[in-house]
This record gives structure tokens, sequence and C-alpha cells, in this order.
């Protein structure tokens, strides 16, 4: 484990609970008494504060990178210069840049790779991905991810330079790839639209952005991003195509409400900002959050010798992708997302979506009215007149 | 009353209802059948197919207008030369040239006039607007409002030379007026980004478009709308502050919740899209719409001789900033708002927000831990360092 | 007017509203200066702390009683003498003698008469309804009704003597004529079983109670009553049919959510009980509980000389079945309801209700597997042999 | 593993998932050919039809009891003579008498066992008990936990013989035992009331019940459960303290919400009714209900020699309740809870637990009036008078 903060915390809780089979080793933080600390509420075997010694020790199968942004190339090429096995948490780099080196470097080594994209394997969103993949909600056109809190628990998430941005590194990464699984990973992202501000807090990077990804085959991407929210940790996701839709609510809306005068005050859930009147904790967080599946995901990839659901890939696209948001606020126009490696279908035509109603028509709609009747609205495919008929 | 379509009996069922004392008189339609119809319906005292005629009728002391878009202009100028208070349904024009045109008449003529924004005078949406007011939120940092169905009821809406557009017109005039309702309609809106797209229907209009506005304050009004959407009527905003959030849900889920295997089959909703599995009527679609509150409004402003919350100016202004939209989804940049006759704050300095820990420090955030520790992030002033300390 | 307390109010913010033609002239009050009040807040005719010579005034053309609950029958029979109309608030007495010395006094007088229930009148609840009635649900097996807050704001509701009991009587009501109307009015209340406890405050009468009544066609109305709970008003409802539910939340989710950090400290609802943190207003409050559709269907029968939706009879078997209830928390036994006077369907038979597979099995039920299957399990109607298979 | 239904395979899935160490080796089951599909399914390493074979195997560490209810004081009597720990599956017995011999059995044998009820295991109920215990919500004075579906999936089920009754014991045991929980398990329930009718299925047993049991605390615990419901499985819990309340919604309102117009038709949900228009999934139903959580208490207390979450004492205790829940139903009174075996706490007095206001007076309500006045309602200590003063 690289890494001993909050989100290594996280990964720490959940794997060693529900009797799971994999154990964490060791520790590596860069602040010896950090490490000291997560080695001893985790019975582990050893902590150090010397990166290299915790990839190479002998009982590190898997290295497990928990580390602040700007740490992660340097924890992946060494886990790749180990010929180890490496999970790494997101997003992977602060730019394409970086998380390309990543991609390189673990496919030149040979060794399996994965990244820890928690929200992508919530239980809710497995499950919402499945039935989109079923074609339950027909042709996706578009997807909504919104996160959104009062901001990070750590100083170095409000440094630009360690963490690549702001709320769009932060937050944004999980959105973008909760849209590429939605809509599918095989469509080009192709341009970005994005706006970004610094609203409330004294920082350089942005602390709320919301922007479009256009994906080659029409779909968009939509990802509102904040640490400017009050009221807890705000987690919704929204789907909609031809056939239906779907809204998942992660946090804030699960199902367990509760009302206190606060004659208690114990902790009630992950970025939670009171602690009387009504409040929404979550059951398991961890669970909720995805962090089980997610490891339970990249462990039986690894012993199965198949991919993770996700990928260096996937990190290194969400990046480009982010990188092109990056662009596009300050140019205020759409940018291109830049992949020079590809590995999806090459963007082509859409093709006509449009209904039938006979030979002459195109259907635009069709409703049941109060009164029971049927109305059907036309439109000629030669003149282009719109007309309205009762059935 | 012009017009005997669905918005014009959606306002007949309001005025005429919970012992009003308002009354419709008389209602003219281009088809004749139509008007007569309408008229033996709601028992008024009679009907046209001639609009100066219902316009210059004696018993008509005030004109309402719930005509095809295309139509407006003709029939505001025709009141005023008549010199009658006219009350105009959504949108005002079909850009912001018509709505000034609109505008001026009524300014010129000397006559009252109301802008009949349904959506800015649901129950929901009053309390929430004068809670904003109160400063339960803070500084208003953000907006949005969602309306999305699976697209409108007559024929001429899906003809963009009639309407003016697609979603952007029908729906758009909605989201942007409750944004500039929760904002402040003293900020100047400066600017317009949007995507646009015909995913679904066989039309020339969008049917479906997102776009965010930038106020002079640095507050952003995002509206989503779509003619794509199922489910129901998807009618939602949101509102994030500094010191809080609202979050609106005026259709699909206010609190009536049914199921049903489907042995009866009756109208349940506007828009509903099923008769059986979970259904979420609502209680008086009117009410929860804005109906009853909107006229009240506008008749009791009348007979005071006040404005009413809505005026034939905010529908300009309403015009103007979808006249950007639609411009900014074919530049794919942002596009200034062009008003000509602004009657808000002038654009002006926001001056600085951020809050100040000591007389070194700002203060980034402030956080309570699981183990109930305090924890401050800080930003020193000079030299723009970032460090965090525990209280 | 006859009251000026807190449902005076609510009665007459109601009526003063959304410009109904009605008008309340003139108010009394034991208390003159109340009355005062009262009058110069709603800019009535006059005030007086003479019950009879409010009542008797020749500008009084319907009697509104909203009087602490041992005054009703003194107002009642006053208005009969004067043979004026008369609309009474729940309960209508505080036992059934008082209910039918009432009921008696208007029917002798021939006096209108209405029952002044305004849940019964809710929107969601009048729709909901009117689904029930259209067979959306099939047979009704099952009602709940809930009402729960603090407590009443005034000290004659603590006092049994005045009131003639706690929760019972004063939320009980409406619940029980909730239960009526769903499962239809026809059908006779048998008998009652109920807990009652005085759990938290230091009063004589009941501070929570639960009771069942079980109506001859063998549906129950269940009711849930407490000045014990925390959280603001919980008012929901719930009806079971063998062919769907409904469930109803007319006040704390309502598609009204708001988190604030309590910067702003303004009142939010009825009953609510704090001013920060996430909060649930109502949009219109007395919309939502009732008062403008009491009120238009009151005058509206009134005007056509018809039998409003709640009449004094309905208030007498609500008593009826509320004084079985005190009953039955005494004896800790199912106690009968005793109708003298009983103007529904006599109680019979209410037969079979078991579907039919084949000549020789009765269905238990269908369902259809994960896998796909559709598994019947079944009851032979001579053996009573249960199996099942698979189609 | 005895047995291989619905229960079983649920139990399967549960341990052989998320990387459990622990593994069923081996399953019995009465038809051969069931077992043998199972043993192949989950991959195991044997299976029989004879039930002693299975428990007596050296493989066998523990015995995992997934039978029908007539069958388990048979396997539970064969796992202490054979010296196994057993887990065993909800409700205990068919009744108390059998309960007991089980809970003398195993005592007697010295041998661990489980009582399985995943119910009291949900993520979202162990944290709502951990912050009940934390005083969040104040003295407890009433839970309610509701279950309620169509009906459940086997024949035996329905069979009164086998099962030992209808819903009050399928579905009762659970909701029961969650409200020993939420009011702790040291009060001693005391006496039930309870209502049981056959309204739709044609059965023996009941088919819908309601009940209260009061515990010495003067805390009640009121079950619903249905086997009429229809809408899918509605799995809610509430409680009410004197300083808070909890609602839990575990299946039809998660935050997973779906529309679609039925083009794909996949399994939804265990026992959701529908597969078109709104549908509430669950992420993961295993979780959502229990089992997991219940697996790595039972495993980790075994292992460590502690007691787990629920014992079959608890079983006994919650079949005593259920008992008297049954005669209640038939004699139309309270019943007392007949416990030859009470090692809680003995029933005492419960005190007084009014609030003073000063020495004269108890605190009847505090409220704040929408103007901001501070409302006191008192009562006299000496002379019951009760008034009100504003602050």
């Amino acid at each position: 484990m690289l890494g001993s903060g909050f989100i290594a915390r996280f990964y720490a809780d959940s794997l060693h609970a529900q009797r799971r089979v994999d154990r964490i080793h060791r520790v590596y933080s860069r602040t010896l008494a950090n490490a000291k600390r997560f080695c001893e509420d985790y019975q582990l075997d050893g902590y150090t504060d010397n990166m290299e010694e915790a990839i190479n020790h002998p009982d590190t199968d898997v290295v497990l990178i928990a580390l602040p942004n700007h740490q992660h190339l340097e924890a992946v090429l060494a886990s790749a210069k180990a010929g180890k096995p490496v999970l790494c948490t997101k997003p992977l780099g602060r730019n394409a840049e970086e998380a390309k080196a990543m991609l390189d470097a673990v496919e030149s080594a040979g060794v399996f790779a994965g990244y820890l994209e928690d929200l992508c394997y919530t239980p809710k969103f497995l499950k919402a991905v499945k039935s989109v993949e079923q074609g339950n909600l027909g042709r996706i056109l578009w997807t909504k991810s919104r996160e959104a809190h009062p901001g990070p628990h750590s100083d170095w998430f409000w440094n630009k330079e360690f963490s690549g941005g702001g709320a769009i590194i932060d937050l944004g990464c999980h959105c973008v790839e909760i849209s590429r699984n939605f809509i599918g990973k095989q469509h080009k992202p192709m341009e970005v639209m994005c706006w970004a501000d610094t609203q409330v807090h004294p920082i350089d990077a942005e602390d709320h952005a919301i922007g479009l990804v256009r994906f080659a085959n029409g779909a968009i991407g939509q990802f509102e991003v904040s640490w400017t929210f009050r009221g807890g940790m705000d987690l919704r996701d929204e789907v909609m195509g031809t056939e239906g839709t779907i809204w998942l609510n992660s946090f804030l809306r699960t199902g367990f409400e509760m009302f206190t005068t606060g004659l208690g005050a114990s902790y009630v859930a992950e970025k939670s900002e009171s602690n009387s009147g009504w409040l929404f904790p979550v059951g398991d967080e961890a669970h909720e959050l995805g962090y089980p599946h997610m490891f339970t995901d990249m462990f039986d990839a690894l012993e199965k010798g198949t991919e993770p659901r996700e990928t260096f890939y996937d990190g290194y696209v969400v990046n480009a992708i982010l990188d092109a948001a990056f662009l596009s606020a300050k140019s205020k126009q759409w940018e291109p997302v830049l992949l020079e490696d590809w590995r999806g279908e090459a963007p082509g035509n859409a093709g006509s979506h449009f209904r039938e109603h006979d030979a002459d028509h195109w259907l635009i709609k069709q409703e049941i009215l109060p009164n029971g009747d049927v109305k059907l609205i036309l439109k000629n495919k030669l003149t282009g007149a719109i007309t309205q008929q009762l059935q």
C-alpha cells in the first residue's frame, strides 16, 4: 500500500472486511509517523518511508497506489520496473501525457494494471450499466454524472501543482468514466465544452465546473463537479435513452432518513455537514462507493489473467477528455479530445434513427390524450409538412 | 381568450375553479369549430374566428393570449391598439426582436401587460425564491432548471417557423426565467454557451439542448431541455449557494406514488407515459404548474396598478438569452446576450468573497473529522502556500 | 367566523386568497382582544365576544365554527336555532353523543351543514380516492393513515375535558375519515382495536395511539396518531388493494428539499422543528392540507343545494369509531362501533374472492422467475393439497 | 448446506462472492435431483439426499440449515448430536416449543449456534441500531417494521402444517426481531395484540396481519406483514424516540429509479412485479438484504468463540412472541408472551419521564411560532391546570 491518507484507509477498510482473502502487508508513506500509525491500525507486517523498498519487498505481490496525484507516475514506473502488478487510484495522471507514460510503462513491462475508479463499481452502477447494455433504455442520448461536496480532505488537493487541477481533475474523472460506461467505451469522445470558475475558495484551481463531452455516436456525457456544494456529498447519475431513463442517487437519498434533535453527536457519513435535523446516512459507505466490488474485480481479473473492467487505458482516455475540458474552460469554445492512441470504434456515420409511420411519413410523436384518443404527429418525407391526426 | 388549444384549456380550468371571481367571456380561434367547442365547454358568452372582434368586444376587459408563438406579436399589437390589458403566454416572442416590438407596443400604449410564465409561479418555486431572497442559501452560485418530456401536444410546436425553434424556445424559456428569479433579475445575463441537437424526432429544430448562462455576478444559470425524455414530465430545479441548496421536483416525485397492475386504465397525469406499474400522479396539476397563483398575481396587479412578478420586459430578456443560445449552438462558442434595453444593475466588479482565517491566511476549508477533530486548510495570502492544521 | 386561533387563521388565509368570492364578515372569540386582532388582520366588518350576536348578525350567511372541541355543540345548536348554514371544524363532537345531538339539530332545523375535514380534501387525496373508485387498486384490503407531530399549538388541546381526549380525538378523526373514504363510506365500521398510552407529555390524555378499524367488507382501516413524533409533521396515507397500492406523503416529502447552514432563520413550515440542515418545506401549506378545495366544495354544495363530500353524518360516524377506540384502549379487546343511526349498506356476506385456475384448483400465486419460467402455486379444491407447477 | 431452494441459493451466492474465504462443501436435499443441480451450480464437493450423511461428513465444519420450517428441529437435533456448529434460517421453529427444543439441544451439546435473521444485518439496519444505541433518538417509544409482498416462492410456505402459519410466521419473525433490536433486547416483551385475516389467497393460514408488541419499558413494536401487497417487496422500518426518528427503506426506494418502455425485458429485482414503466431495482440484493454481513458476523463469532448478534435464544423469543400473536388473532384481545426462560431485565417500573419547567410545573411543549415567539405549554404539578405562556 503506497499512501496512508483518507483514500488508503477506505481501501484498507474495504479489503480487511467481510472475510476477504486478500491482505495488505506493508505500507509506504513519505511521513514515517503516518506509515507507522497506518501499519498499527491495520496490523500490517511493516512500514517504510522508502517507496522502492515497499514495492520491491518480496511479500508485495501487488502494488496499490493511494498517493497524491503528482506521485502516481513515479510509483507506477517503479512498479513496472519491479515487474509487479499495479493498481492505481483515480485520476491516473494529472494529464494525458502522464497517463500515457504510465500506460506505456505497464504495457512494456507486461504487468497487470488496474485503474481504481471506484464509482464505476458501485452495485447500483453495475446493475444500471447491465440494464443499459441489455437495451432497456434503447439508444443512449445523454448521461449526466454529478459529484459535488464542500471540498476534499487533504491539503495537496487544493494545490494545483500537486493535483493537476481542482474539481475537474478530482471529481470530473469519476463523471467522465461513468458517462463512458453508459454510452459505451467503444464510442470515441470527440470534443468537450466546459465552463469552470473559482467561485468560493481562495485557490488557483477551479472549485466548480460543468462540461459536455460529445461522443462519436452523438451522445452527450455531461459532468457537474463542485467543491462548493453545501449539504453533504451529492452523487447522482442520470441516463436518458430513446426507451427509458435511469436515475441513481448514491449518497444523500438511499432509503435511510433520520431526524435527531442533536442529543447525540456522532459521525454520520463522509462529508456530511451536520449532526442534527434531518440526516441521510448511508448503510455501508465503502459498499455504496464501490470499493468492495472494485477490488473483487481487480483481484479476480489478476488471478484469471483477464482485464479488469477499468484499465490504465481507460484512465488515459479520461485524462485526455479532462485535458480538453481545461482547454475549453479557457478558450471558451469546444475543444477536440486528443487521443493519439484510440482503441475503440472509428467514428462513423450515426445514420438515421427516425421512425417511419408509412411510406410517405415519419412519425414525430404518438400520444394518448386525456379522453383516450390517440393523436399522431407526422412529417411528410418529401414536403416536410407537419400534420396531426387522431386515430 | 385568444386560442382554444391545450394551454387555453389549462388557463380556463384554472380560472373557472375554486370560486374565483374572474371569468372568461369569449374565445377566439382560427378554426371556428374549435372556438365553438371551447365556448360550450366553458359556458362562455361567445366565440369567433375574428381576432380583432374578440379583442375589441366591450365585454373584454383583459386579453388573454394562448396562441401559437407566431401569432403573439399580432395579438399583442392588436390589444395595445385597442388599449386593452394583455396577458401573453410564454415564450413572449419567437426571438428578441418580436419580444421587443411587443414590449414597445404595450409601453407606448400604456396598457398593463403580464407575461404568463407559469413555472415561475408554482407554490414551491415562490417559496423557494423567498427563501433565497431571505438569504438562507447565501450567495447564489449556480441554478439548474430541467424540463424534459417526450414532446409537445400540437403540430405547430414541431414547425420551426411557427414556434421559433424546438425544445429551447418551448422549454428553455421556462428554465431561463427560473434561473433569473433565483439569481436575481438585477444581474445582467452576459453570455450563453449552448449545445443542441436533433437526436430523435424527424424535425428541423432541436429536440434536446443544454445551455449555460453566465450572469454579471458570476452565477451560472443552467438549462436542460428535451423533447426526448421517456418517463413522463421531468420538472426539476436546483439552486446552489454558499450556505445551502434547494432541490425542487414539481411533477414526477411530489409525494404521490401509486402501483397498479393496470386493471383500470384512466388518465393519470400530463405527459405520463403508462397506466400500469409504478405511477406518479400529481394532486392538482394546474396548481403544481403555477397557473392559479399566476393569474392571482396578474389580476391583483392589474387592479392595484402595480407590476406583476413576470412582465413583458422579462419575456424580452428571456428571448434575448435564447437568441444567444441558438447562436452558440451553431458557432460552438460562448455568445454574448444582446440587450439593447437593459434595466437592471450595470455589470460591475464582483469583488472578493474569500473568507479570512487570520491576518495572514485565507480559510480554504474547515471540516469535522470522523474522530471529532476539526481540520483547517489555509492559504497564506502572500506566499500562496497551502497548509492544513488540526484544532 | 367563530374562533380566532390557529385553525381560524388557516381558514381565513384560505378563504381570503386566490381571488375567491367568499368573504368573512365578522369574528367571535371569547377573548375580545383576540377577536379584535383577528378582525384587524383580516379586515373584517366587525368582532364580538358574544357568540349569539355573531351568529344572528344579518350579514352572517354562513356560520364557520373554528372553536375548541367543547364549544362545538353550543355553536351548532345556536346556528341551527338561527336557521343558518353551519360549517364545523373537526372533530365534530368530543364523542358520538355530542355529534349525534349536532346532527339531529341541523337536520331538524333543515339547515345546510358541512364537516370541515380538511385532510379529506387535499388534492392528492381527492385524486387518490378517485383512482380507487375507478378500480385502479382492485378490492381495497387495508388503509393506513398516519398523523404525527410534536403536539398541538393551544393549551386547550392538552386538557382532556375540553378536547375530549388526546391524539386520538385530535388526529385520529382525520385518519378514520381518510380510511372511510378509501374503503367506501357505504361499508359499516364494525369494531375497533386500539392501543393508547401517555409516553412523553405530563397529561391525562394519550399522546400516542394505534388503532385498527374492521369494516363489514373485511377491510381494515389503520390509524397511527402521535403527539410525540420528532421531525416535523408526518402526514402519510397508504392504501392496499388486490390490484395495487397508493402511498401519499402530504408534508415532509413533497418534492421540496432544502439544505441550509442556518445563516437565515426564517419560518419554514407548520410544526417544522429546525431551521438548519436538511429541511422539507411545503409549497403552499393551506393547499397541501386541503383547505381551499374543502371550502370550494362546501360553498358550491351550499349554492347548488347538494350535500358536501363531508357531512355532519360523517362526523358522527367518526366520533362513534373513536368512542370504540377509547373503550378498546381500556378494555384491551376489540370493541364494537355503536351506531344507532346507520345509513350505509347492511353488513352482509363478503363472498369468496378466490381466483380459479381450473375446475379443480384455486390459483394461490403466479410468478415469473428470474430465468423467465412462470411458476403456479395451486390448491386442490377438494383435497386442499397445495402443489406448484412450472408453465 | 441443508436445502437447495430459493434461500439456499441466496446464501450460496452471498458466501461464494467478494473473495470470501468460506466455502460450501456439500448440499443435502430431499430431492436428489435438486441437490445435484445445486452442487453443480455452485461447484461443490458433493450432494446427498441423506441429511445425517451431510451433517456427519468430515468436511462439514458448520451445518447451514436452509430447509422448510418443519425440518428445522430435526436438522438442529442432528447437528447437535454430531457436535457440529449450526446456523439455522428464520424462523427458528414453527412455535416456541420447537424453538426451545432446538435451543436446549445446542446448549446441552455445547455447539455454536447462530440464528440467520438476515434483515437484522442489513447495512442500513446495523448503522441505524448503532445510532439508536448512541442515543441519537433518545428514549425509544415505538418501532414499526413492515414486510409485504405478493407471497412466497415455494409451495410449502402456503401449507400451514409445514410452515407453522402464514405471513405472521414467514415475515413477522423478521419484524419482531427488528423491533427487539431497536427497543433493546434486555426489555421483556410482555403482551401482543394481533389482527390477522385471509383476505386474498385460498389458504388456511393468514395472508395479512398487523400486530403490536408491548415491551416492559412501555415501548411498542409494531409489525405489518402481508402476502397480498402489489408493487414489489415492501421492506420498511421506522423508529420513533423522544429525540428523533429513523425511516429505513430497504428495497423499493433505495436511490435507483428507472423508467423503461419495456423494449428489453430482463429480471429486475426479487418479487418485482413488472418489467416496464417506473421500476426500482436494488444495486446488490444480497447486500441490501443483509446476507454478507450476517455470515461475516456468524463466522467471525464462531472463530473468536463469541456469540453472534443473533442467537438461537433470540429465535426462541421471536417464536414466543409470534405464538402470542396467533393466539391474540383468535381471542381478539391482548395475549401475554409466555417465556419460561427469560434472560433479560426483570420488568420493573419505567419511572417518570416528564420534563420539568420549574419547581411547580411540568413542561408539556415548547414551540417556536411563525412570528418567532416561543410559546410554552405548562402543567401545574399540584392542580393539574394547563396554561400557555409566551416567552
